[in-house]
């Protein structure tokens, strides 16, 4: 049932590690990833010699048989014989068995992620265990690349992004203008009110939305706002959907710039540099080349023109002060990263690109798409118009 | 700004250490209660000298100063110094900073939540940090204890909750019986169908949903199982619906067991005992008490109708393998615990009682309340009829 991780393999051979370790709930990737299991609260998950093996509370144990990539299921009352248990917090003895679990199987030495819980970590290591946070992001870098399934898990994920820009634009387009101010149907139009109907929309395709922007004027300079109450006319009004199939758990990313009403020049002219940045950028991706190299294409057009980016100042407010992208899967960023110091791309990164421009009391626009990186370009899972929305 | 701490100070002060110290993002539910902040991505917040101090992203500390609960926000910016940074990958960078960060504020120990991240543990030990993960989960038991404020956040979600169920008693009620399945408008009524409905009516009132259980016969009996397929008639259906305010970030969570047509005198039988079982509980239910009593009294019934529980097997899967409750707050899982070795209760923590009767292979039923612990008892947060509910 496990997918092959030759990766994990060899890294662990190399570092003369027994095992990779995780414990973190079913909502942490990584453990998700390795595991296929999906849980509330916390559980361990093993991978050695080639084999998952998932150290669990009993009553989950026959839904992880049935469910989970593991190829082995262990119940945690196998392991509460140790007699120090008996008196112990039922919060800590949970973390305690692992030790046991771990001894059982024969493993003297774990690698884990740098996120791994200190406590359970301090635990194993006074009961002579060693445990090594890995540095190399090893399991991100595998995660990174995504499989046919993966991508296709995407695509399905980036449909209901596009059906919620959709919705968001038949609403601002159906709004009328009163004092500056959207309205409709008697009253006034909300950020809350479009992201309410961008939720129905992505959930119409089995998505959920933790999150999501729709942020006129100021809201949409300031990084993450994700915008509150009436939306203005006549400014950009930034709408950034990044909804999560609530069955497979991959996300979809995406961004367009919409204008109720009369864009002014200078919206007009930002946005022309920001979709000069984003093709930029795309004629630069394809496998071997360094997210850097990628940044550097929209950092060039950006500052030709006169704007600060993060190459020219530290922390700008304006211009262009965030990185051209990240990668999306089970977390909505995750490796790899379009931003300086960033490593190669390899075909199989799925990464949004973002070029943005942003002045602090005034707004913003952006643009993103999100693509798959591929031997000799990319392949751009996003099917919208990329122009500046005018409705 | 920062709500006052003072059993955080005093754990500090009687350790001898210098500050408590998170790094997680602000979905981790430490996180946002002691920063008030959300954002995607991992940031750092220390509380030192009753002073909440943030270490953000550049970009994020103007949103930081406006919206966290910080006495102090500081950009990783300024701690960029350190010549070793040059070279180092961004996200060890990120983690490294932390150091010059505390050295700066002139801590020299930090205690930390067991599931601090052990990489940036064991950066901060090499630079002279002592690090101490605590088992006293103090911060747990801080969040355990509710305000009025945190009361009236739940009791909104709450009613979300009430609504889901009574929008997906209401489907079920619609729904015709045909070879043992239900059917609603010409097609299956299934599990999914039903979550659906459940989420757009707790969509209505600010709620987001991110799994949630609907199901009948042998899925009711699996821990965790959410249910798939058409639902059947005749038998128990086991609806768990614990949302989150997407504003406050507050769950609910409550349990109905629904019958579609005939319940057996079986069924019957189990549900008039869990309703009992309730009771029971509820009835020790006060500050001072402690959640092991509160758990036994559920045994009680259960045993002397012959039932295993937790008390008599060691996970037994059917009868009732549970805990009788948990904590609510900005996790739905969290403390205080109504279980074995579970400790004493104090007015103001949020609840579950939840009884259930199980068996493999045929379903089960349960029974679930919120309710906010008194001095001398308990509010029901839960405005809802308790009966098995046969639609």
């Amino acid at each position: 049932m496990t997918p092959a991780l030759p990766q994990l393999t060899a890294f662990l051979d190399q570092a003369g590690i027994d095992g990779y370790l995780l414990d973190a709930d079913g909502n942490d990737s990584h453990q998700y990833y390795l595991s296929g299991y999906h849980m509330l609260d916390e559980f361990v998950t093993l991978y050695a010699d080639e084999r998952v093996t998932l150290l669990l509370p009993g009553p989950e144990c026959n839904q992880a048989e049935r469910d989970s990539a593991g190829d082995e299921i262990r119940s945690r009352a196998e392991f509460r014989n140790a007699a120090e248990l008996e008196d112990m917090d039922p919060r800590k003895a949970r973390k305690r068995v692992t030790v046991d679990f771990l001894d059982a199987a024969g493993i003297d030495s774990v690698s884990v992620p740098v996120s791994f819980p200190v406590g359970t970590a301090d635990l194993l290591r006074e009961h002579g265990i060693e445990v090594v946070p890995e540095y190399e992001y090893v399991l991100d870098e595998i995660r990174a690349v995504k499989d046919d399934r993966e991508i296709e898990r995407i695509r399905e994920t980036q449909r209901a992004a596009e059906d919620g820009m959709a919705a968001a634009e038949d609403l601002l387009e159906r709004a009328t203008v009163a004092d500056g101010v959207l309205h409709l149907d008697g009253d006034p139009l909300t950020s809350e009110r479009v992201r309410d109907r961008i939720e129905r929309a992505v959930l119409d395709r089995g998505c959920g939305l933790d999150q999501c922007i729709v942020a006129s004027g100021p809201a949409g300079a300031r990084a993450h706002d994700p915008g509150t109450g009436p939306l203005q006319a006549n400014v950009p009004i930034i709408i950034d959907i990044f909804p999560r199939n609530k069955r497979t758990r991959y996300f979809g990313d995406m961004t367009r710039t919409v204008v109720k009403g009369t864009p002014s020049d200078r919206t007009r002219e930002w946005y022309a540099l920001v979709s000069e940045a984003s093709e930029a950028a795309l004629d630069t991706v394809r496998a071997g080349v360094t997210g850097e190299t990628v940044h550097a294409a929209v950092c060039d057009v950006f500052e030709s023109a006169g704007y600060p980016t993060d190459r020219t100042a530290d922390d700008p407010d304006s211009g262009f002060p965030h990185a051209t992208g990240h990668g999306v899967g089970l977390d909505v960023h995750e490796a790899p990263y379009l931003a300086q110091q960033a490593g190669e791309l390899e075909a199989g990164h799925v990464v949004t690109v973002e070029p943005g421009l942003y002045e602090q009391g005034t707004g913003g626009v952006r643009l993103e798409d999100l693509v798959v990186v591929t031997d000799d370009g990319y392949e751009n899972v996003t099917d919208y118009p990329r122009d500046l929305r005018v409705v």
